[in-house]
């Protein structure tokens, strides 16, 4: 799943992105993938959670890209989070940009 | 102890909620639980980092049952977080929220 | 590569340090350290990401600490990544602090 949602942003050039192995709790769990942990309460289910950093111009485009990829119409398809970033400092060239 | 935060804020229905492992470093180590590590210039702890999304309403409930639940009174008890979300995208609908 | 950037970062009391494994993706890679997943599309390469709270005042402290130990000047050295932060509460205390 994961899979098909980066090749899609990789085609439309997503930049900064990477990728963070979560367990979904609560109402995100997907009924179809439980797992069962004693230290997590219960159920969960393991996710790939997508970080990517993009300017504003670029965020309904990203998203778009998501949805169109990631949606199975089943429970546990997850959200896309939209948060604000004031900089980014790119760590070879010091070049600093805002956002 | 992640298990009973986790217990207390499903009872509270905390929506949109995932679990990440994390290891802290610096002035976040519990000196209790020290783990060494070459990689990671020394000492560190093993702890889980819980994201959750609410709406602004629900912040002080959301994190008064963290308070409640999280405290052990010692070091290593870790902190809350709360940082500016703009919108979320429920991917199986395509529902989105502004917040 | 990790290890001499919190060494650097412990000593100049950077708070609230965490260290969370993740896998770039996309531009990101760096090319002296590919891995390959038919998970993730291809190829990646595994980072350490940290995470920092700290004050406005100490922003430009911690990036130029960043970029002093963190450079090798080749593709995949990172970013740093600047995004606001409302409040933090010490769960051990209570204490909420305005950012």
């Amino acid at each position: 799943m994961a899979n098909k949602v980066i090749h899609a942003l990789e085609e439309i050039d997503a930049p900064r992105l990477t990728a963070i192995d979560i367990r979904a709790l609560g109402d995100e769990i997907n009924p179809e993938h439980l797992e069962i942990s004693s230290e997590h309460a219960g159920t969960y289910t393991t996710m790939v959670k997508l970080e990517i950093v993009c300017t504003k111009e670029d965020v309904k485009k990203t998203i778009d890209t998501i949805l169109k990829n990631a949606r199975t119409g089943y429970k546990g398809d997850g959200i896309v989070i939209i948060s604000p970033v004031e900089k980014v400092v790119n760590i070879r060239t010091g070049e600093m940009e805002d956002f």
